[in-house]
């Protein structure tokens, strides 16, 4: 049976540009000084500055981390703990748990920390940034509704503050650019169609306090050998993306909206903003669960979510979804469908013949 | 030119069962629900099982990471933050720096610690562990000149005063057993022939602190997409490593054995323990520069080392020969040969050929 793949948001399919790279990729380790391991060690150069150049960044400012949490801690355990408490870490209720995760941790450590609210398309704004603020995170879009965020109005209000920001750029880079002026950014391999491995952006200057304590690797940022062949794939990922963005945005926008208008007239209440991903279709029932929509959908030959692929373990409602205000029901009934640089208009349109025959037989739960 | 491969412990070559099982593994994301997802979780939960067997573990006791380091500092950062700066977190100065790098970075929180001297070979004693030890950190062997620890002996000692302890297992698993009764024990994936990754094994009972906060990933010790390609390629390495080990470690004690008297012919001063590694042959000479000599193998087709790979871009003595004792001299004039699985007598009989021309030509640096 063949597949439709509506989950590129909960992982990208591994482009075939990184398969290809992959290929033939010296094994030895990039810290030795002998033939085998200077090999590896140009490779692995060649990876640094093809990720520079595609953030238009120094080589200097690209450290790889092995995922996008991965990044996320260190940017922000490596940024607070500089601070000696100094000043409030601060965030927004929608952020991804790897985010809220290592705020609530440096709040068990003695920091001063802030999770503002947002509005009920999961937004942040930049008149939530406090006065007194010292790092502040916000990401380059919603992980669950595709929302966009004020990232560069909070990026100048956060700096007119004196604070560092960090943007989780894990959500969206493959469809919009990331807003300049970032302390620091992170990056997650297997969202931008790398299969694994992350990168964390540090603007040169900006000093952190590792994770991983060992080797001088990563600018002294990140102990431990390298991973040339991770490091290799998110490199060309992102390479890949920045250079397709817009050509596959415009896409997107077109299938994504035809399976919007699909949810809305099944019934689906449309959430996030009108601002938001090209390829996102994301929607709540009041009156199903999303578990029984994702086992039928399945099931029918489509790949589709409920929200955050790191909580689809849980049966907990969506912190996400609960912070934008919607009820624990329409929380639970929550559908997330999104399109990928291989889905094609054929697929959109016999997804949204499953779709549709999925919602119409799918009990109402009780 | 072919080329001889004498440096092992600082990399191991991909094993081809590696190779082989990483063909065609599943890319999903193991957390999501839908086929996709769930193939990838199949595909992780063999791995986890692979490497449980092969420790004689309980899966849950598995949590795979992205490199030896990162396992270390895993082991050490998560159970020395539960402690409440209770007791004292103890290892041995020869240890390899990652162990050491997180030992002062717990320090610099707060924590007491304690960094044992270690004896002319390198090797610590069970006496050293303090009666208020909270944490205790030894090597099964170290990964500079191939000393066995006595590790059983301070696992029991460890043990009698309460304590935690943690085996780096990053040296030597491909060759001996690592003694039973540890708390954690880490393992990393390059130095086992998996080009990659990292394992922690956890007891049963004993929690720790995450490293990465985010999603419920690795038992809720390690958030962050797991990889399921660097977890196959540890699981299948640890295993053949098992497997394979006491044949193994025959061929490669006569070999090495050979190295060593070379070396021992030719002035140098052989380091480490009579209990060693198999496969290590290393030494000192005291009027030659290591990097002089690697220099020169490498040019002439043999790979070898002068220590640790992570330490080798720096011109700075071995922070390990340095605590057994050797002068400054000495310590700048060390080699490291070490053989593989894939190491010929042949190849150990044209090295012997190369290193003899090598060190009767090179100049003795002034």
């Amino acid at each position: 049976m063949s597949r439709i793949y509506l989950d590129d948001a909960g992982s990208a399919p591994v482009l075939p540009e990184v398969r290809e790279a992959l290929r033939d990729l010296p094994n030895g380790n990039p810290s030795s000084p002998h033939t085998e391991g200077r090999a590896a060690r140009a490779a692995l150069d060649r990876a640094r500055d093809l990720a520079a150049a595609a953030l238009g960044a120094d080589r200097t400012e690209i450290s790889f981390t092995s995922s996008g949490t991965e990044s996320i801690n260190l940017a922000l355990f490596g940024a607070a703990r500089r601070l000696s408490k100094r000043g409030v870490v601060m965030t927004w209720a929608a952020e991804h748990q790897s985010v809220i995760g290592a705020v609530k941790r440096l709040q068990s450590e003695g920091h001063s920390v802030e999770v503002a609210d947002v509005d009920e398309h999961g937004r942040g704004d930049e008149s939530d940034v406090p006065a007194n603020a010292a790092l502040v995170s916000i990401g380059l879009a919603n992980n669950e509704v595709g929302t966009i965020q004020p990232v560069a109005g909070i990026i100048a209000r956060a700096h007119e503050v004196g604070a560092l920001v960090h943007v989780d750029a894990s959500s969206g880079p493959r469809w919009i650019p990331i807003p300049e002026g970032a302390d620091l950014v992170s990056l997650s391999g297997h969202k931008l169609g790398a299969g694994r491995g992350g990168i964390l952006y540090v603007r040169d200057g900006v000093r952190l306090d590792p994770l991983l304590y060992g080797g001088p690797q990563e600018w002294g940022r990140r102990g431990g050998r390298e991973d040339v062949d991770a490091a290799t794939a998110v490199a060309v990922a992102l390479s890949v993306c920045v250079r397709d963005q817009s050509s596959r945005a415009g896409e997107a926008a077109h299938q994504a909206g035809s399976l919007r208008s699909l949810l809305l007239e099944m019934g689906g209440v449309l959430t996030g903003a009108d601002a938001r991903l090209p390829n996102f279709a994301t929607c709540a029932f009041a009156d199903r669960r999303g578990e029984d929509l994702l086992l039928a959908l399945d099931l029918a030959g489509v790949a589709a979510s409920s929200g955050s692929a790191c909580a689809s373990g849980s049966l907990d409602p969506s912190h996400v979804l609960l912070a934008m205000g919607l009820s624990l029901e329409q929380a639970l009934g929550s559908l997330r469908l999104t399109t990928g640089y291989i889905t094609t208009d054929n697929e959109v349109a016999e997804a949204g013949e499953v779709i549709r025959s999925v919602l119409k037989r799918a009990p109402a739960h009780a």
